[in-house]
């Protein structure tokens, strides 16, 4: 494709989210199919909102390996299905107790507790659904992404990163430890999200999987420090979410380890390491390289 | 294998429930690896109790397809993460608030809320991962076996049929009504079991895989008429649960319905129907017949 008919990053991003917002549209229960209430609240929770930070990844990273766009759909949604879940749950009293989500009533509190336990579990069950019936893919890749997001989901990735955040709460981590508890919790499925937009398209030779990965590793980190930064300077009308609540909660944040400035020039590093990373993909990266700068200067 | 060396049902159930004990030890991640606290809690939750009922279809669906015993394994392992996270998010306080399960406190009386919700979680993530990962069995066959479980735990599956469950407490439901609901809460991963069970070996024809399929439903649908049963007739310390909660949470159950007796009938013909089914595959379905016979006349 050549540059002039190449569609500038903006008008890109809106297309992927638009995509799969439609695809997430046909992909969840219609809200009126039985049980009714569950439904409604499942497509409350994942539909109308939110940057769609992964499935933008998902579609960057299949640029690198020329994926098809409804296999690349299918992986979308079934890592937005899980982060949607992720964010479902850690709402909830019993976690981070909060009323507001994408500028919206979080799932509880729009219905109820029980119905939001139900979101988070059916929206865990129906991406695996969705990864498994991936289309023009073979299944022997199709399997190597349901390991791949069911282990970057689990206990020994974002499951077990929340479980390290609540234990930290109120105690003094050191970068190290930080470190180690956002690349699970934030870290895995981002990465997951990079690794799967690959894996949908030709493979990669080793050199070229491993530049990907180091790659994945540092975008998810970068998403990381910028949350936090974002989470102490921009107010909960900008975010759509509460803003502070980490800081509130006396929750260990990269800001409150290396302070605002300190923070900056981390996520500035970060950003040029990642893009280090993606040096020998040419042009094919180039996706990769732009949503790698949106994430790092977004405002919100 | 005559019939002297065919091991009487009771040696067989023992053999399978300490293969699955095992199986499942070796598939969770060690207590003392980080986040150790949800590692021993998921440990705490699947280890050392249940009849293992699912894993015992497993096995016993798989002597129709001759499935190799470590596919079979894989698979039971699946099913049964899927059932125990289901049980550890029941018996949280927003839904039945329960403290006691498998005759030990439940998770979150052990550890606390947070842990039983993450453990809950890990644990759906984890069944994935490991029928992602089972041996010995082609990947459009393993792909067809995640599809079906995720399909069976989802909201048109276990939770959607806990999310009627939910909506029915206080009201009067017909027959039709309790059948839907226990169809998909208990039904739906008891006729996964089984089918996994049968994936996991060579292929049926489709008159096989349709008799199958119509003995797991009526298996599924008599499991949940003996736990009524069960639920008003025996003791806690004989269920390891509470006894009678059903009943005192005003919920909907064959007894209520039907009365002890009728409920019982209902059983009997259930059993017959489900035997029926399996009339065409001779003694390669001689372990189902003994587990259908098990799960009908249990008394815990």
């Amino acid at each position: 494709m050549s540059l002039d008919t190449y569609p500038a990053f903006p008008v890109w991003m809106g297309d992927i989210q638009s995509r799969t917002e439609a695809a997430l549209g046909r992909a969840l229960p219609a809200a009126e199919s039985i049980p009714a209430r569950l439904h409604t609240a499942m497509r409350y929770s994942t539909l109308g909102g939110g940057k769609r930070v992964r499935p933008l990844l998902v579609f960057a990273a299949g640029e690198i390996t020329g994926a098809h766009p409804d296999t690349l759909a299918a992986a979308a949604c079934a890592v937005e299905c899980i982060h949607v879940y992720s964010l479902v749950h850690d709402d909830m009293p019993c976690m981070d107790d909060d009323v507001l989500r994408r500028g919206r009533a979080t799932c509880h509190i729009e219905f109820d507790e029980p119905t939001a336990l139900l979101v988070g579990d059916s929206l865990q069950s129906l991406a695996f659904e969705l990864l498994a019936r991936a289309p023009h893919t073979e299944a022997a890749r199709q399997l190597e992404m349901v390991r791949l997001l069911a282990h970057a989901s689990g206990s020994c990735g974002m499951a077990g990163g929340q479980a390290i955040d609540l234990a930290s709460v109120g105690k003094t981590l050191s970068q190290a430890e930080l470190e180690l508890m956002h690349a699970l919790k934030t870290g895995a499925l981002i990465r997951a999200a990079v690794m799967l937009g690959a894996l949908a398209g030709s493979a990669l030779s080793t050199a070229e999987h491993d530049a990907l990965d180091r790659f994945a590793k540092r975008a998810g980190l970068l998403f990381q420090v910028v949350d936090d930064i974002l989470d102490c300077t921009a107010s909960t009308a900008t975010l759509g979410k509460t803003a502070g609540k980490d800081a509130a909660a006396d929750k260990p944040t990269y800001v409150s380890l290396l302070g605002l400035e300190g923070a900056k020039s981390f996520a500035a590093a970060l950003e040029a390491e990642a893009l280090d990373c993606l040096a020998g993909f040419g042009d094919r990266s180039r996706r990769l390289l732009e949503l790698t700068a949106f994430i790092a200067h977004r405002q919100f």
